[in-house]
């Protein structure tokens, strides 16, 4: 089934909205955050965990999965919900930023892009059209348009060839996913130029995409920065299509995003700090690994009914993470995850009642990042 | 409430016997096995799994939860169960057998043993006194006698005086214990001399513990030697009383152990070669790192049904250990407990309906270790 998006309710003095996206594989209520599994693993949760978390999408990345274990392997097991024991939908990236960040870039043309592997410097060569028959292998509902990602800073005039060539790479991959059910976001890029931000969401709005993400923020660049560029690009966006803010963020970025109308976010920082021992709670994140909670036998987050408050506490985690055991790593990444998606769900009944800039002044007050 | 033993069925052809211990924190039948949860976790499990595997009891071990995160820190915190959200029985060993293999030693007296920490060089001096103190704060329901824990292969003189010290030292964790509820098992060395094994086995019966370990064993002598080891000592034990045989062992030990009589058994090979990628099955172990699962859809064993084999694939699970994701991690260290607890419940059942020497027969044909 083709992507439905509905909007339910709309803040009366901002522009976030509360909605809902229908999929084939189920339906999930915006604004949503997706945990992200790059390696077709949320990491250390199981799909048991994500659910009773609240998740209702998840990412997984192209460019990982492509290496390995190989978009072939897991179209052969039946696709990425397959292989990965996942039935609600799942959105692939297009492996353009991890392309653009993370290899060894050897050329960048028009016809695509050149790099060696970040494993073993094995020498790749992806297009748009490729990429989109990647992600057609990989199977998920939601897939991406392959973009030049521009990092932060960079020159005016590099950022603008880089939004042409995203717009031409565009077209291919639209042409490319012609085939396919799997519903093909456009990319809008131009890095933290106004003008730039605006000419491109313009001209990908015109492919009539079932949905827009805002791609090559949270790069490097200043918070009010990535806002203003919100601000800039979400009024040249349809009302009827949902809007994907990439890579974002922080409990403070998402309230912002929501703010200024995004409706999904995707981010690795909940299971990233977890794994470093951090965790977050309404007061802003808490290093539970330092030795002012080695006796204290409160939940992570007094304040939080997620399984591991329930059940786990403060020091019991810190030993577990001192002594380097797998359940500590477990723990806290599951309360993280449950703390973005209860986060999102308090967002939503705000703007279902038309109160989210209280919930979100309360909510901004208290925290402290 | 102390522990009660009630043996309900008794095999015509062997020493195997199956009942029930009946404790305050709840009962479980045997021949059991008990997972070992050596830092207050069974690696990488939450206690919903391993009740979820059909885990009635688990070891953890004093030795390491002593220097780490400390008996005072856990007591405080409400004993063990508390610490770790278990509420199941507990059984936690002496420390005797960790402070014989894992430290510097640095003087054994009849006192006690003067040592140094694996993890920092710390010097200890633990005591049977000490060791009983230890595990009164733990406050596992199954506390062990501390005892000299002699390697293989050992002089005959030494295990000899070993064993006396031994026995000495029961003495004093008897009238240590005499003021707790937990019920407090001998231990029964003798290395791998028969004449020795009967002598300890006798002079401990005479303390009249709630029940009786085989320590000493599975320390690197061949499993016939081992085998022998149980044939002359089960007879001298009480039939009324369990039988323990420490950290033994593999699938063909627990078979080979429950034929002559054993009622407990604790190890960490199951977790320890999830960990390394190897799994269990009826078949023998599988590596399950290997290359030729890499397109391997079926499950980690066709003929289980634990939440493992019913959702994931050999293939996904080699991809989650190559890419060293935890998940994998958790989904072989499940499955090789389900295993093992699935393998003492057939055990149970195959005695209730005195068919154990076919049942054991069968399994052995068919595995190959």
């Amino acid at each position: 089934m083709s992507l439905k998006f509905e909007v339910l309710a709309k803040a009366s003095n901002s522009s976030a909205r509360q909605g809902k996206i229908k999929l084939s594989r189920g339906e999930f209520s915006t604004p949503t955050f997706m945990p992200v599994g790059t390696q077709a693993t949320v990491k250390t949760l199981s799909s048991e965990d994500l659910k009773a978390c609240g998740a209702g999408i998840i990412l997984a990345n192209t460019y990982h999965l492509y290496l390995r274990p190989g978009e072939s392997l897991i179209a052969s097991s039946g696709g990425l919900h397959e292989f990965m024991n996942w039935d609600r939908p799942i959105l692939t990236d297009s492996g353009g930023f991890q392309v653009f960040s993370l290899t060894e870039l050897n050329d960048i043309t028009d016809e695509g892009v050149k790099f060696k592997s970040h494993l073993d410097g094995s020498s790749h060569f992806i297009t748009p059209e490729k990429s989109i028959e990647i992600q057609k292998e990989l199977g998920a509902d939601i897939i991406m348009a392959f973009d030049e990602c521009t990092p932060y800073p960079a020159e005016k005039n590099y950022v603008e060839k880089a939004l042409d060539r995203t717009l031409r790479w565009a077209e291919r991959c639209q042409q490319e996913a012609e085939d396919t059910e799997q519903n093909l976001f456009g990319i809008i890029q131009g890095g933290t130029f106004a003008d730039l931000r605006k000419l491109s969401a313009r001209e990908t709005v015109k492919f009539d995409f079932p949905g827009y993400a805002l791609g090559g923020l949270s790069v490097g660049e200043e918070n009010e920065l990535m806002y203003e560029m919100l601000d800039v690009t979400v009024p040249e966006l349809p009302q009827s299509k949902p809007r994907y803010l990439m890579g974002v963020g922080t409990p403070e970025d998402l309230i912002q995003g929501v703010l200024r109308g995004i409706d999904m976010f995707d981010c690795v920082m909940p299971t990233r700090i977890a794994r470093h021992g951090s965790i977050y709670t309404n007061k802003g994140r808490l290093t539970i690994r330092n030795a002012s909670f080695s006796a204290d036998f409160s939940p992570l987050d007094p304040e939080c009914s997620c399984y591991v408050c329930r059940n786990y506490s403060r020091a019991y985690i810190r030993h577990l993470l001192k002594r380097k055991e797998i359940l500590g790593h477990r723990l806290t990444s599951y309360h993280n995850i449950y703390f973005f998606q209860n986060l999102m769900t308090k967002i939503r009944e705000a703007i279902a009642r038309d109160e989210l800039t209280y919930f979100a002044d309360d909510f901004l007050t208290q925290y402290k990042d």
